[in-house]
C-alpha cells in the first residue's frame, strides 16, 4: 500500500474565481505511482471549495457565480458579522453548502473523471487569499504487484 | 490491504430521475472481500450526481426534483448555453452543486448505511444517457488477516 | 495499511442543531496510529449531515439554519409526508443537499483542517435523536514504516 500527499498552493482573487487544478491533481496521482486507489482533494479553509464540472467561461464565471448570489447573497444580514466584521459571512455559508472535499476513484493510474469533468477550486471569499489545496493518495503501487 | 473495482453501467432518462443503486454497491463491497475500509461511488459525468437518503417516491420523485426546479430553475439563463445550446444549462449547476462523489465507510462487510438511507444515482441531464458509475474500494481484507 | 473505526455516540435535540466533533474526531485518528491517509466522517442517517466550517453562533445558529429555512422551508407540502406523516420531509431534502459524509486527508497524524475549520454534525431532524457517527480510517501507520 502507498500513501503520497502533495499540496498544491494558489494565489487566488476575491471569489467567485474558479481555477482549474484538474492537471495539477493528475501530476500528484502520476508522481504517487498508485494504479488503483483513492484521491482525496481537500481545501484547508472556510470560505473555498472543491467542486467538479465543466471549465468553461459560462459556468464557471457566470452561471455558478450567479446561483451563488441567488441562492445565498452577499448582500443579507449574516450572524457571522459579528464575529469579524469582514463582510464575507456569505463565502461561509456558501463553503459549508458546497464543501472542502473531493474524493476520486484512482483508475489505472488516473483519476476516473469524466471527459467534460474538470476538478475545481472555488475562491468564496471577499479578498485575495493564499490557499494550500491538500491532496492525499492511498492505493496500490508497483512496490505493492511485485511483493 | 485490497483494492477492487467495478463500474454500475446504467440506461437513463431525462432527468430529474433517481435510481436506487444500495443493492450494486453492496455487490462490489461483497465481491472484494473487504471487511474495513473505504468505497468511493463515483460518477465520471457533469450532468449526474450521487447523493444518499431515504429511496421512495415522494421524495425521490417530488421533493428533490422540486427542492432542485425552485432553487436551480430550468428556464431561465444559462451562460453555458452559449458553448453548446443543448439546454442543459441547469443540469451542470444543479450537479456542481449536489456533488459526483459518496465515500461510504466500510464495517464488518457492509457499508454503514442507515436502515432509510438509500445510494441513490440522480441523472440530471435533459436528455436519456448511459451511465458508468465507478465504486473504488480500499481496506484491509481476508488475505490481510492472514499474513 | 492501518484500518481503524470508531463510533461517536451523540443525543441531539430537534435540529437546525450543530455539534462540533472536531475534537473526537481528532481523538479516532490518534488512537489509529496512522500517520498519513483518509478518515471519513459519516452520519448513516437521511436527517443530518456532516459539514465543517468555523463554529461560532453566528454562522452555526443563525446562517446556517436561516439559509436551510429561506432554501428548504419546513412549512411547503413535501412528497415524503405522505408515506410518514411525521412531519420532517425537509430535513430529508436539507440532508440530500448537504450530504452524510466528509473525507479528510490525514497529514502527519492529524486532519489536515484549516485554523478556523471545525468537523460539524448538523440534526436536521424534527426531534430529537440518538445518532452513531462513523469514522473509518485508513492509511499508514508506524506497524508500516518498520515493516
Amino acid at each position: 500500500m502507498v500513501t503520497h500527499r502533495e499540496t498544491i498552493p494558489l494565489e487566488t482573487r476575491r471569489g467567485v474565481q474558479a481555477i482549474d487544478i484538474t492537471d495539477r491533481v493528475a501530476n500528484v496521482i502520476e508522481a504517487s505511482g498508485v494504479r488503483d486507489g483513492l484521491a482525496c482533494v481537500f481545501t484547508p479553509s472556510s470560505t473555498s471549495a472543491i467542486v467538479t464540472n465543466e471549465f468553461e467561461p459560462g459556468l464557471m464565471e457566470e452561471d455558478i457565480p450567479n446561483a451563488l448570489e441567488r441562492l445565498l447573497p452577499a448582500a443579507i444580514e449574516y450572524g457571522h458579522e459579528r464575529r469579524w466584521h469582514d463582510g464575507n459571512g456569505h463565502s461561509h455559508v456558501r463553503a459549508t453548502f458546497l464543501g472542502p472535499s473531493l474524493t476520486l476513484p484512482i483508475v489505472d493510474g488516473r483519476a476516473a473523471l469524466g471527459t467534460w469533468q474538470q476538478v475545481v477550486f472555488l475562491e468564496l471569499d471577499n479578498k485575495p487569499r493564499h490557499r494550500e489545496v491538500v491532496v492525499q493518495i492511498v492505493g496500490d503501487g508497483p512496490a505493492d504487484a511485485s511483493r
